[in-house]
């Protein structure tokens, strides 16, 4: 474990016949994939794993993933056991979305010295919203020489690192668009039950009200990640209510059947302004059989640039790639909480592991 | 001027009211172009201009770029001279597309503690093809405290960056093919004639064989560039004779007449290889009155990525833009050669140049 006093970054020091060591913190859906997807890598190796369901505590991490071999590795729920008894280099966190709920996690490894990247939308770009709690954040892992990064693929990538990165041809910004279809028939069950599949739309509309449907949780974070990047000092961000997309024909997914004129999904919305102009928007549409599947990002400037993934980027194995590409980058940067505006160009860690270590 | 002999990078020491110094270093199209887009940015300030043209050497910088003001710069061809009299804090570079060309203009500059830069193409990623040369750049910048950095539209960016970029998502890098399609009739006349628009096919292949007619240069430093992000040792890289695009009918451009049959601009093909199988393609693809404009990658891996700018990206603005949006990222980098992949997540620089600068 890392000394927890030093106050620059410690710098990861293993040998080569050694592997970089991870905890998983939430072995739910998400962090599931992420640890299976750390099993194949080459260089890395799972120590530890920490989740809170009954279910999974005191079970073989290899029995919990659905793997047809034990791992070594008991999931318990108590992290703070864990922590001082097993040597670790990097914390993968996976167990919400949103900040208050997961900032005694993060703080917990931060203080066992550890370095963090979790996929809690909240924390890709908390400074905003959250100053408090991200300059608290930002302190201790000064303090304990290490770093704290929130990614994931959206918030994390298609809608705010790429759209930073598209400007970068540009010698005027004058407005970004980024849309992100999406065909939630595709996508897990739960998903599609959290954007309301198959609902009458006044079940949305009361779902909505009482925040059971809540719309896509880090629009507001990208865009405010793009305003710093970019250096705009914004008025505001607007986050609408997510609105419900009607199916026009009967529907069916793997979750359920949409009759015409019941919910097939939904569309979120935010923008923010600056001197009383909109100057980025965000839309998040996803619903069952939606016509085509992209991700586009329409910058007005000199020059503007329209820019589209034909076919849209999967939301779980974009995120998984994220976060176990993200490790050696987290590994390599400056202590502190950082954003992907912040870390080294993104790329995919697809060879051992321990290459991308500097 | 910064101190010659820091082993470690000298900060840029501004106080607000100052400004970004810089030097354009060779004045020509793209030099000019560089120099007009930092003349209307906000914190930066030209304070020489460095060209070997006898008909600039002696004007003033507003004169030479054709503005109906004076700007108090005199062009000069004596850099030495000028780096010892004025007070600066990087150099844009823009003289050749050629490494051995450029080596001694690079060195005079970060021997004159000031950080660099350059368009020169093989300057973006030179580790491979000149390894001698790059690593003298790195420790001479090193010892001198200063940052090198080759980028522009391509190769800097829509080939190598924005690919490396792209990969993010991915679990998986099995295959990256990129297309950059581009309407040769709306760019310079010179890169018209360059590709040889017009010629017959015999006088094509007659230049080419002459190093007349080059093809894109840039090609090889971009695969190489992306393996080195992704960790990839390739067996080696293959850059292509330029071919020939034939009209296929009668066309007209700005600068000739091109009749059917006759070249319409060309096509270059660099291709990397890992294991025997080839895992990088780059197409290089600039004539007359293409059907489409584009800018394509094509990740096949885990997942696959389809991305396209639809209608691409303008080359001479895209090349402005990338180097004058990496200044405040060159300024804040560690000193050495560095490439794209190296510095900060690229992105547009649109308020005042300051404000970047960390």
């Amino acid at each position: 474990m890392h000394s927890q006093t030093s106050p620059t970054k410690v710098k990861w020091c293993f040998v080569m016949e050694n592997t970089i060591k991870v905890i998983c913190y939430g072995v739910g859906v998400i962090g599931g994939k992420i640890a299976k997807a750390i099993l194949k890598k080459k260089g890395i190796t799972i120590v530890g794993a920490v989740d809170v369901a009954k279910e999974k505590v005191g079970k073989d991490l290899g029995e919990v993933l659905g793997l047809d071999k034990k791992l070594g590795v008991t999931v318990t729920d108590d992290p703070e056991e864990l922590f001082s008894n097993i040597e670790a280099d990097i914390v993968v966190h996976c167990t919400s979305s949103y900040l208050h709920q997961v900032y005694p996690q993060i703080i917990q490894c931060v203080k066992a010295g550890l370095n963090v990247v979790s996929t809690c939308e909240e924390l890709s770009f908390p400074f905003d919203k959250y100053p408090e709690l991200a300059s608290r954040i930002d302190k201790l892992a000064l303090d304990y020489g290490v770093t704290v990064l929130g990614t994931g693929i959206n918030p994390g990538y298609l809608m705010d690192t790429l759209s930073i990165v598209l400007t970068a041809p540009c010698l005027r910004v004058d407005h970004i668009e980024v849309t992100r279809m999406m065909n939630s028939a595709k996508r897990r069950i739960p998903f599609q039950k959290k954007i309301g599949t198959g609902l009458t739309k006044e079940e949305f509309i009361e779902k909505m009200k009482n925040k059971i449907i809540t719309g896509h949780v880090g629009l507001y974070e990208s865009i405010s990640m793009i305003a710093a990047a970019l250096g705009w000092k914004l008025d505001r961000i607007e986050e609408f209510d997510p609105e419900p997309v009607i199916a026009d024909r009967d529907l069916e997914t793997p979750y359920t059947k949409v009759p015409k004129g019941h919910v097939a999904g939904l569309k979120s919305i935010a923008k923010g302004y600056m001197n009383e102009k909109e100057v980025i928007v965000l839309n998040f549409v996803a619903y069952a059989h939606v016509p085509e599947e992209y991700d586009e990002i329409i910058i007005k400037g000199e020059p503007n640039i329209h820019e589209k993934i034909i076919g849209g980027v999967h939301g779980d194995i974009g995120t998984v790639a994220m976060v176990v590409n993200a490790i050696p980058k987290v590994l390599n940067a400056e202590p502190g909480l950082l954003t992907m505006k912040d870390i080294a160009l993104p790329s995919a860690a697809v060879e051992d592991m321990r290459i991308y270590v500097a």
